[in-house]
């Protein structure tokens, strides 16, 4: 059956990019032979990104998320002039690296400047967020401007709400959190159709690539946020996951996130896909320019208590002796201090599915050595199995048959994009009994994988394992369509448990060579191994996922301080 | 079709009466003559009970549990001649009352006699529940012990485990923490087959009546726990909750007791009913003769961090100051202090569904009066439906279709119980869509009842709810049978809310007469009208529950603690 629509599905997704691009002030347009420039250029960021800026937005749009807010909320610079800086580098990034869904500039403005006439007139800033500019997923509503999640269907409406006269009127928990502490919200990034990929590409706006290699992906789906970042046009966003939505384009794109343990932050009013499905769920997590800006975000929305406004949230406040704890067991270099336990950190090279390729090999050994040297300690990593907790994990995504995803698709008439063709075709859903089996094993899952963490806790040292570095992909970044293995991240959302994830290097065809001795051990890993490519990869991002248990964010970033330093202070030595 | 069974069900039932009875050392035995008095009481407990016991242990179990581990911790009594009394008075209510199922004295008195040797030895009690006998409900695993649930297909066994080579090897998590306290265990008590009704009734020893009245069932489905109690046969338990389980039988029987937000305590290992309905989960709950008992239990569960061995329960330590901050609102007499806060509770006196019976509105006047009498604020309580949470609740606890109760019952062939006939007939499970339809309703109505809930906190004096008061169930105890309304429980287990359930006052056919002026609404509420008598239900106890939000344990026995001694004082002046 074939149902007609009064519009085609291309025409609104054209008007709809073209709406957007018409929001960019004109003085901040690209002329063509820039775009064409652009095109042509492998890396955006850094030098080729700031040709296009003046000195003092670049030294604004330079600052990471803490010494930023630290001016805002002393008046040393204005909300207003930092947020003309990030919507004019934001408005850059779209046009040259296509990561933008929604653009609202001139709320953004109209907020700075209420909020340097707020700091005028009562000498103190709104809260721990004044003036900072901070992008959003666009799952996020915000007063006034769309919510698509890539949907053509959803365009000129917020997704997933029932009530159409609050079209434009909702805003989701978080977006009044984050107005609550002082932000200032001025964009929002693009995803992949379904969320559920490790790319972003949908049929309203196409792929956004990696700013670093424009051979490949940013990841996904929070993959604008982290091209946005990586280009400097925000310091700080809000992303989710569900499988590795928020670690794997950090990773890609050479930035910091953080992952929390779903019910730490509150998802209400947002759109998401299949929310019945509510076993294995999304949570909200923070990508930024530094691992400040992940605390800074983490602390300031916990300030708002928001347990109180969504019930789902559980009432664990910020826990700032457990940071702390953390970072009086090493110095300001990452280096254990003598008169404190040393960090504890399990590593997994590899986890019995998939070979991580040369350049996160490297990655790995160099986080390794850099912990070891700083005179922690580490252990060898041989959880319980990886494949049956990602079959699992994957049971639940693909559980209602893809009858949401379809919905969706049908308010418009667009297609499945290629990528996602194979997995969500419509089919009925899986039986009830069988829904339910699989729960009881999920939570087998996790018991044994905490069993195995406490079995690690012991030996001769008695010391628990305070966390677990991991691949967050077998591949820096990706090419398109070669993203056959997620689960390096997606375990850890079986798990439930919070990650954070830290750039270390970059792939590098100098060093890092194909390595003809490997022999694949499957077909997925044999896919994978092919797919690298030393010239195709040179100069991307390679991160690395730092894991702690569950609920255990402050803790985790913590630990993300200590081995960032640990890492800069290896390289610099 | 017929399966054929080698031994019929009742034969493997009346085996097990007989094994279990046999339990009991012959000096504890009663006559036949003491029996027949006992079936014709209607009122065991007190005086009654006594009769059979000594002097000294009486003594011994009519002190509660806070008292009782302040004299064994220190040596003051032994933990044998404490165990030994506990076991006497189990062994003569079981005998008068049916209800337990499991007994096992001799481990008990064995483990007794160690923690009096290690205390003897190391001059320091094991832990913060040295030497005190505690009761677990038939779903908690002891070693060498049976796990029936009530199921006769689990005689010999311990119900759930799939491997049959750890029959009376495993352990439950809280049977573990509550060992690691220090605490001797030394029976199981009976359940409802399926857990899912509030009263008790199995195929293996039938029912168990309420000890105060025998016209009236106990309550359920943690009922051998609250009779076993109202006998002083225990002084702390554990039990569970999903609809009701922990606070029905402890208002039924006249004591006490805590049902926390499910994930605070650990289920793991635990017998269950349909363990793959993770939406709705079931709670582990302490039922006492104290709400000190109470809290002495949670304390010291949590101090085992229990998190740490089961991945499902949130890391919330015990909060000392969120308890603390309570008491210091009012005075030992649950008077309001004049330079604190004043409590501010919410009074829910009808659900809108079925009216409560007259003993329920007389005890829930009385907390009323003797709330505000100690100065504290009271508010009335409108919340969003009751109808409709129950429903949504309901759903969850039949979508498999009876899939899970059928195949414990196919183990042995026996059938339903009566009262289950209407409800867990097996049938198809509900199609997934419907399942996921179904949470996020659930998820909807937690965020309008919190709505509600914080638009309650404005108000002249902008102070938050602290807490509910509401019936437990529109009858004081139940006429067997004649339960048809759970929803007054059900609707907090639908919202995760904790609560605790405190002792009012007794059913009396002087003052609690018919009320000829009221008109049920709607059938349920007809049927329920109809069914009291003020003859029948003359010396039920009468207790209410006290309900906070989310995780908040702490909170809301604070508030119960006050709560109760501004009725206390009420009743004495």
């Amino acid at each position: 059956m074939t149902t007609e629509y009064p519009i085609p599905w291309e025409a609104r997704a054209a008007k709809k990019r073209e709406d957007t691009l018409a929001k960019i002030p004109a003085e901040w347009r690209l002329s063509p032979a820039d775009l064409d420039l652009a095109a042509k250029q492998r890396d955006l960021t850094g030098p080729f990104i700031e040709r296009f800026l003046e000195p003092e937005v670049i030294d604004i749009v330079k600052t990471d998320s803490v010494p930023l807010v630290n001016d805002l909320r002393t008046g040393k610079r204005s909300a207003v002039e930092v947020t003309k800086a990030f919507c004019k580098t934001a408005a850059i990034a779209h046009q040259i690296n296509n990561c933008l869904l929604e653009i609202f500039f001139d709320i953004a403005i109209k907020r700075a400047e209420e909020l340097d006439e707020y700091l005028r007139v009562n000498g103190k800033p709104v809260g721990p967020l004044h003036g900072l500019p901070i992008s959003l997923k666009d799952q996020f509503h915000v007063k006034g401007v769309d919510t698509t999640m890539g949907y053509v269907g959803w365009i000129g409406g917020n997704m997933g709400i029932t009530d159409a006269t609050k079209t434009h009127q909702v805003e989701s928990q978080i977006t009044k959190e984050l107005l609550a502490c002082g932000a200032v919200l001025f964009c929002k990034t693009s995803v992949p159709q379904t969320l559920l990929i490790g790319d972003t590409y949908n049929n309203i706006i196409g792929r956004t690539l990696n700013p670093h290699n424009n051979n490949l992906s940013c990841g996904g789906s929070s993959g604008g946020e982290a091209a946005l970042m990586a280009l400097r046009g925000s310091t700080l966003g809000v992303g989710t996951d569900i499988g590795g939505s928020v670690r794997i384009p950090a990773a890609f794109c050479g930035i910091f996130s953080l992952k929390p343990t779903p019910e730490r932050l509150s998802y209400r009013d947002a759109a998401n896909t299949n929310p019945g499905q509510n076993t294995y769920r999304s949570t909200l997590g923070f990508i930024s320019t530094s691992l400040d800006g992940c605390e800074l975000a983490l602390k300031s929305v916990l300030s708002t208590r928001p347990w109180l406004q969504d019930p789902a949230v559980v009432p664990i406040p910020y826990r700032q002796d457990v940071f702390d704890d953390v970072l009086s067991r090493a110095d300001s270099s990452g280096r254990a201090k003598a008169d404190h336990r040393p960090l504890k950190l399990g590593i997994l090279w590899n986890d019995g599915i998939v070979e991580p390729h040369p350049p996160i090999r490297r990655g790995m050994a160099m986080v390794a050595e850099a912990v070891k040297k700083a005179g922690h300690k580490l252990v060898n990593w041989n959880p319980p199995s990886h494949a049956t907790a990602l079959k699992i994990h994957h049971s639940f995504l693909l559980a209602d048959g893809a009858r949401d995803v379809h919905d969706h698709l049908l308010l418009s008439g667009e297609p499945l994009i290629a990528d996602l063709q194979a997995y969500f075709n419509l089919r009925d859903p899986i039986p009830l009994l069988e829904y339910q089996a699989l729960t009881v094993q999920g939570l087998v899952c996790e018991q044994a994988y905490s069993d195995y963490w406490n079995s690690m806790s012991g030996g001769d040292d008695g010391q628990e394992v305070d966390a677990v570095i991991m691949p967050v992909a077998p591949h820096a970044a990706v090419i398109p369509g070669k993203y056959n293995h997620l689960a390096y991240t997606e375990v850890v959302n079986l798990l439930n448990y919070s990650a954070a994830v830290i750039p270390v290097t970059k792939a590098d065809r100098g060093v890092d060579g194909v390595d003809e001795t490997y022999r694949p051990v499957n077909e997925v890993d044999r896919a994978n191994w092919e797919a690298y490519d030393p010239e195709i990869y040179h100069g991307a991002p390679v991160g690395v996922q730092i894991v702690a248990r569950k609920f255990e964010e402050e803790k985790v970033l913590g630990i993300a301080k200590v081995v960032h330093a640990a890492l800069k202070n290896a390289q610099s030595v």
